[in-house]
């Protein structure tokens, strides 16, 4: 494994659907900081002060909320020609596509779980106009001191009828690899945790217990420090955002989290902390049924709505919520 | 560039040589919360609670301070045979060596201003003791609750009479990538900071004022939260430990940091922040005289020791101290 | 009100009962970091690093968990004298007793609910032994640098089974004064809060659901960050130490908290940030039943057991979180 | 002492003079994250999220820069009367003035060294706009997730050329009381820290070296975490505001500091942590010169700009700063 040229270069971005463009707008740019980088038809293309690609979130106005797509860009152009002709030596019915505001021609497929992935190269190195030029050189735009000052997007979860599936896909046709995973009693893989750099995890699988395909659980920003987690909390509170759970630490892959739902219906997670993997040789980490029923780091219990609800919303989510408050 | 195998997985460890082993063995293991893994002849082995590897520190009891060697990890075996190579042909005078308390045989070489410098693969995984057994499976071993808590080795800056000698060597022969440098107004480079991975910097060359060869300006130790090291600067008070420098923010690489004087000599950093890059085709930084000589990112003036001094001492550097104060 | 003389300077220390005494040492000296100040028959005293006194709890080995007592200290003889008339006028059947390791003489009476309280002026002002001697001389002892590193006692909430009479008693007979209280929709006063200084509370009493009297809910010692108390969390982690609920963030009186068990089984709190109250005028802050019903600030709901247990532990607890699982 | 009726509740607001008010304007709301309370003439209300009051700065348009007036609050009318007694007592030259927006009539007289002090007690408690209502019912208004975020005015440091008058001044006619001190061998007090509630000091006298009488040094903000004052520091690089001293620690107090200048001229501190004093009998901490040759708490020298300047600024400053160059 660790012989293989890793083709995967790094999670690019996200294209998030929501009914409610403008509140959602105002969610990312007022609430969590990120500044406006292009507009293009239904869409907005927003960005982190430290993304150094023009936008790591392409917000598009939808009847229904849910992920448009996900972007990994590759490591060089034959990076890209080796991972399609795998994608298409395995099957995947992808296809070319023009490219987009910021980034050049593309290869898109489907998951196993059909959430749509595209691959590129080609990417328009972000150049902060003057009124976003940051002090420092080395960063990509300004500190934006508004909100709750995202830097990066850091990682997908998706949720999925068979993550494990999915893990194997990825593992085979983009050469991410697995660093943890919940292997439940039965066998059966409830999540999985999937890197293509030295980041421990930038997608996430866990299963859909509607038995929907094709639905996003969350995507998360990355901000430096824990204590800008709590500060988030608090700007949360004051614009009656709903925080679904946190902050608290997780686990796996011990991310100090807090989850909220940005008004079109998406659950974003603000997040800080966790580790790099160094060890080329890594081993995935296992964690059994009983040890995740443990809940979270420090003992906190997620609310049932985490583990139920993704987008698009599914009329079984209320039923299963019901049972769940029935318990 | 990007197309080319990396070779060098990441920084494994340090070699550290003090007069004061006891005090130093004291420093590392009471006030930084590191713990002994090993001890062989006339060292003790060090880890923090990150590193996977079996120790990060090498602390060898010496007539001088300084460094001994410094030592890589391979994504492979076959990698490493690759580097050997391309070091060869490259005329380094290196050799083989059995290995060491922790991993296997290794190619041992200099660099062009006489570090020592080793690259291995075979590595021994840390398994945690009982007493150090952690809470948490994805980490090697509990978090200590004792003195400062560093993670695990962050970075290296050597200091070498030409930095910009060794940069071009640390490119061609070992792969590495570099991510930021100092060039002064005659195009002479004071200081370039190199990356074996996505972390933006492990080892860093800055001018030797004094003209001297083979020093060692820092090592490094990671923390997880900027309130981290100012906890530790807490502690390092209370211990009576030299603190030349900080806590601040560089404006280069942006890391937050806190320079110390472990017993022996050596000045040791505690550091925090900074990010990483994902840019397959990142350009490198370049600050000028005139930005570097606006002081760190907050405007503090780094003081003169911190640019003259460095492991072993010489004499050379009571001159340019005392010819600095003068101004 | 402003016009009256504050008899009562501040909370002073709390006698807390366990019943594994070794194990309740080492929760507190080795992981909250406090030091021994001084052993007398079955009690051990302890101290935070910025406690100016002797010390902020006793604790006394007993068959049961539970509180000894609750000690203020007052502002001088003299108002010491005007709290004992006050406190006779009032009918509290208290009495002299000759003080204790630290402090002097003692006046000694009961709440309405039964917990112990004294009262006194004369007290040792803390001289650290050379071990402990701080760095800094504004500091009473050495940042210890092991374990959570507590500061000093911040408050201590008895349960009651009428919050409400335990007030007035408070405020008439102390001078303490009600900073924040919650009263539900029947006018029932479900928790008090009361200072006797600029900190927005030092004493609060929570209803005690099972109609128990003298138990105690928790007491708390202070820490200067947020991120300690998270860091907390990690080393409460590692120890295997229950944590029944935070780290999150309290609407009332906005502490930030983190609840957990010593060994003994009383609650104990570790919490930071929360303000000081400068209004000479300020007006009690009501929280109605709904607004209590939406959780802590951030969102959380607090577990069943946060608002069923106490120590000493009652049968009636157990019928009523069997009750609330039922739920 | 502790008997002492302590009439002075705390203090109440500053008036900052300038000569470039929107721009300094810019920097307390945009910056800091204060709000404007309300406007008159040619000063505009200004306060922190936590302030109680209507406003705790008053920034007023002025040719020069400097401080127009400090005002402390009293306890009651009748705490106020007995001040003006005893200032009148003592001959301090002072009268009664209308009041001002957001407090009723007021006493108003010169210290010693010249500044313009008021005393009253009628105070408007600060009723939030709909849009600056908080969510949490016992905060004056909503945190502002704009800038820095400041939650109150923490402390004034004045210039004298004589502190140690001063000192004696505010004790005997204000009851403030004396926390901590720096004596020269000499004998001089060349600095003073008084407090008039626990809180450990809100009111400083440092020496004024140029010999002129009136100046200000600084004036203080409270944010809630050291953290905040660490992205204030990114926040004010961003803005090109010059920072001229830390984030650091004080040795004397222990707060936590920045020194910024606002565009008007004026230093302004930001600054967490230190702690309170509960011992009514608590002794002055007495640095001698030896001591604060020292640094600050951490090690770091403050620059020479810090000992020197003040406002309104005067031409011996630059006749200091160019002797001090020289060294």
């Amino acid at each position: 494994v660790s012989e293989r040229v890793r083709d995967i270069a790094h999670l690019s971005h996200i294209e998030l659907l929501t009914p409610k463009p403008e509140e959602s707008l105002f969610y990312f740019e007022a609430i969590l900081g990120m500044e406006v980088a292009g507009e293009s038809g239904d869409s907005v293309y927003l960005r982190g002060f430290g993304d150094y690609e023009r936008s790591s979130l392409k917000l598009t106005a939808s009847p229904q909320s849910g992920v448009g797509h996900l972007a990994y860009r590759t490591h060089s152009r034959e990076a890209l020609d080796r991972r399609v002709a795998a994608l298409e030596a395995a099957g995947a019915a992808g296809g070319w596509i023009e490219g987009d505001l910021g980034h050049g021609r593309a290869y898109s497929f489907l998951d196993p779980d059909g959430h749509r992935i595209e691959l590129f190269h080609d990417s328009e190195r972000y150049v902060a106009p003057p009124e976003l030029q940051p002090a420092l050189k080395n960063q990509p735009h300004r500190y934006p001191g508004r909100g709750v000052g995202v830097r990066h997007l850091d990682h997908v979860n998706f949720l999925a009828v068979d993550p494990g599936e999915n893990r194997v896909f990825c593992e085979q046709s983009l050469g991410l690899r697995l660093t943890e995973q919940i292997v439940l009693d039965d066998g059966t893989e409830a999540g999985v945790w999937l890197a293509s750099n030295q980041k421990s995890y930038d997608l996430t699988y866990t299963r859909d217990v509607t038995g929907t395909h094709g639905r996003l659980h969350h995507i998360a920003f990355f901000v430096d420090q824990r204590e800008d987690v709590l500060r988030a909390a608090d700007i949360f509170l004051e614009h009656g955002i709903v925080m679904e759970s946190g902050p608290h630490k997780h686990a796996i892959q011990q991310t100090f989290f807090l989850y909220t739902y940005e008004p079109g219906g998406n659950r974003i997670e603000v997040c800080a902390g966790g580790f790099l993997i160094f060890d080329p040789e890594h081993e995935p980490v296992v964690w059994t049924q009983a040890e995740r029923a443990k809940g979270q780091a420090w003992g906190m219990q997620t609310v049932a709505s985490f583990h139920i609800k993704g987008t698009p919303p599914v009329a079984e989510e209320d039923v299963l919520l019901a049972r769940s408050a029935a318990h």
